[in-house]
Order: structure tokens, then sequence, then C-alpha cells
């Protein structure tokens, strides 16, 4: 097992984002659950993220969801940490927090353990942006670490493709 | 230049840092300006951190040092981001917010551009626990890389180093 965090291709994948959001102006926010701060650690592995990454919040334990990205405790108990709703809010919640123009959030089972009944590997992440907001479930098989760096490169793709989306749309 | 975010003698001490915390049962917030969230993946990479680990802030633009993590606007006009003040007033306002046991916070400048005057490798890092706030200087000569990795190293060390001494203090 390696001891990188993560791979060549996760970091060209952020360059990729930070000059997407560059180019048009727009800044981006982060909320992440099982990645505990890697999504935020490879965008501002980028120099000159500092323009257009503003930070966002860590929501490891789940009540942190709720008090440091606006996840609602009702969808938390209902719905669970691992579900649509929830990384529809934390993406929502960030942006709200930030004033950033995008969020994005993951939250998921990074194993070994379950977690609310769902294998490590489901994942959920959402992106928030002016058009609002939305989220797509991934499944990753592998180990912890594994599942921890595809997360981050599915959020980094989505909320590119978001992005670009979005801008196509407008121009 | 390796694509490694970080070495393993850092995967190392974060497992340290964490088996600390729960043979104490203590939790732990972070709140990161510079490292961007590098610090939480590393102590989040440790199988068993969510049992010590709740979360905290990416407070990687300026404003969101006092929107996230509770610093002052005043402390930040008139002491800088890279300060002293910022740094105790991170690791305070991250407790305070996430209800966590400790905190510890960096702030400083990972280049490749001078911050407020501040030469690349100026780093700040503030641990706050039960008995009060301190934060010390350190000065890390290398690139962007080194300079991240080299601050969540000593965040974890100063951050450990002060609940082993709180708690031989109390016992």
């Amino acid at each position: 097992m390696s001891d990188d965090l993560v791979g060549p291709a996760t970091l060209i994948e952020a360059a990729t984002l930070v000059e997407a959001l560059r180019v048009r102006g727009i800044t981006l926010a982060t909320s992440e659950s099982l990645t505990g701060g890697l999504l935020g650690a490879v965008i501002t592995s980028v120099p000159g993220a500092s323009a257009v990454y503003v930070g966002g919040a860590i929501v490891y334990a789940t009540r942190m969801k709720a008090v440091l990205s606006g996840a609602s405790p009702q969808t938390l108990a209902t719905e669970g940490a691992v579900s649509r709703a929830t990384a529809c809010e934390l993406a929502a919640g960030i942006v709200e927090r930030t004033g950033a123009d995008w969020g994005v959030a993951t939250t998921g089972v990074a194993g070994p353990d379950l977690q609310e009944g769902h294998p490590a590997g489901t994942v959920w992440i959402g992106v928030s942006g002016p058009d609002g907001t939305s989220a797509e479930q991934r499944f990753f098989p592998g180990g912890r670490a594994v599942v921890r760096e595809q997360t981050v490169l599915a959020a980094m793709a989505l909320a590119r493709s978001a992005i670009v989306r979005d801008s196509s749309g407008d121009g």
C-alpha cells in the first residue's frame, strides 16, 4: 500500500478545476465528511488557488454537519448522514455560510466499518451553484484511502462539470 | 518533485496523535489556513479517527477566518492573518464552535508569493485546550508543498505535546 494520500491524476484534476474557476472569476467552497479535508488540501496544492477557493468546513462528526455546514438536524435524523438530502444541504449550506459562488460537499463511508447500514465505498457528492443544488451517488470499491481519493476526484469532476455547464447556459 | 502530499513520517505522527487522544477520551478540532485541509486529511487518514476528531474549518481566504473560525475582524486588520493573535483566535474559536476539547490552527505563508510582507515559510500554529490558548512561530524553508507538510507535522506535534503535558499536570 502506498503512503500517498493522492496520485498525480487527482492533482491534475485539481489544477484543471482551479483554472475553470479562475477564467470565469468565480469562487468555490467545500464541505467534507469522509474526505476529512483532503478535497481542500488537493485544491490548495495548486499555486494560485487562493484566487478562487475560499475554504469551507470539515464535518467529520455527524453533529458538525449541522453546526458547521447548515445541514438540518431533522434531515440527519430521518435521512441519515449518508444521503442525497444531506449532501445537498451540506453543499447549499457552505455556499450560504461562505458566500462563495459554488459549493461542493462529500458524505459517505470511507470504511472499514459500515455506517448507518451502508457499506464502505458508498458516497454522495453534492454540488450547489447559482441555479440550484443537486447530488449524485457513487460507489467506490477499495480500501479507505482509495475511497477517499476517488471521492475527491469525483467531487472535483462533478463541480467542474456543473460550472462549465452553467457558464455555457449563461453565455 | 514528488506528487505526494505528505510522507510516511507525517502519517505516523497522525496515528500517534489519534492514539494520544483516544487513550484520554478527548476530542480535537482543526482550523486551517495555509494547509487548506491537509491537517484534517492526514488525521482522518487514520482508521478510527472518528472517535477523536470532530472536524473543523478551512479558512483559506482571510475573511473566512472571521466567518468560520471566530477570528476577530479587528485582529485580522491590525495584526494580520499571519500572526500570533490570529493563530490563537482561530484555535480558540474552533474549540468554541465545535465543542471539541482541543483545537489546533495553522496560519502562514505557503508561497510562492509574500503575504502581508512575510516570506514563504513563515507559519504560526495555535493550540487551544482546557487550560488556555497559545501559539508558536515556525519558519520552514522550502517550496509550497514542503511548507504545508512541515506545518501539518508541527501542528500535530505541538497539539500532542500540549495534550500530554495537560494530562500529566491533571494526573
